[in-house]
């Protein structure tokens, strides 16, 4: 039975994620990037090098992120949030989004995390700030 | 190790994909759906009901599609295209479409399949025909 997620359920399914999609426009084009993640309060928080998707999100801070978790055909949800790019660049709560995405992700790479510390990180630090959100299931 | 997938590589994650996301601009503003799909030669077929990702794409035929495949946090491949939204309006097509992605996904009802042969339907299909792909692997 398909039916829609309630706003609880959906913020359920976009906190428990871990593996998201982001999507910006780039020059009047779609792009879409599968990102890790951490949510707190209103927010999505992800971190970077500089690439693509930041240079598209300075330009249009316009994002939508979607996360879904499919057992099979019959069992799965999926929620969508649409929001708008903010970068982090408060110190201390740079390094408190670093340290929430590096102990949910043991697996990404010391390199990825030091230079934050130092003050002359290349990493950039952004959130999603939630305006709107829907989810979907199955099962 | 991450490594760049080869052009061969990155079409094969595409075509054994059975869920991806698409992404289109909507307003200004980006909007994924995650959608099942064929691959044939140079396009991706997807057959929806008309909805927000149909209106927007009919304005805007920019897309974007993203697959991945993730075991674990250290093997993983991710593959993306970029390409543009056409209607597939020739019956013998439409025909060729559906009966591919019903046998890929039974699960689909028979609802969303059997108006495309009654010259009804209020069911789209559509292709996204790829200008350029690229993609990525862990492990």
């Amino acid at each position: 039975m398909l039916r829609r997620l309630t706003k609880d359920e959906t913020r359920s399914v976009l906190a428990e994620g871990k593996l998201g999609r982001l999507a910006c426009v780039d020059n009047g084009a779609p792009y879409i990037v599968p990102v890790s993640y951490v949510v707190h309060e209103d927010s999505i928080y992800i971190h970077s090098l500089f690439g693509r998707k930041i240079r598209a999100l300075r330009e249009n801070p316009r994002a939508c992120f979607q996360v879904d978790d499919v057992k099979d055909d019959y069992h799965w949800h999926s929620a969508i949030a649409f929001g708008s790019y903010e970068e982090v660049t408060d110190p201390q709560e740079r390094s408190w989004a670093v340290r929430r995405l590096l102990s949910r992700f043991p697996h990404l790479t010391p390199v990825e995390s030091v230079p934050v510390h130092d003050g002359q990180s290349s990493v950039i630090v952004f959130r999603i700030r939630i305006e709107e959100m829907s989810g979907m299931r199955e099962g």
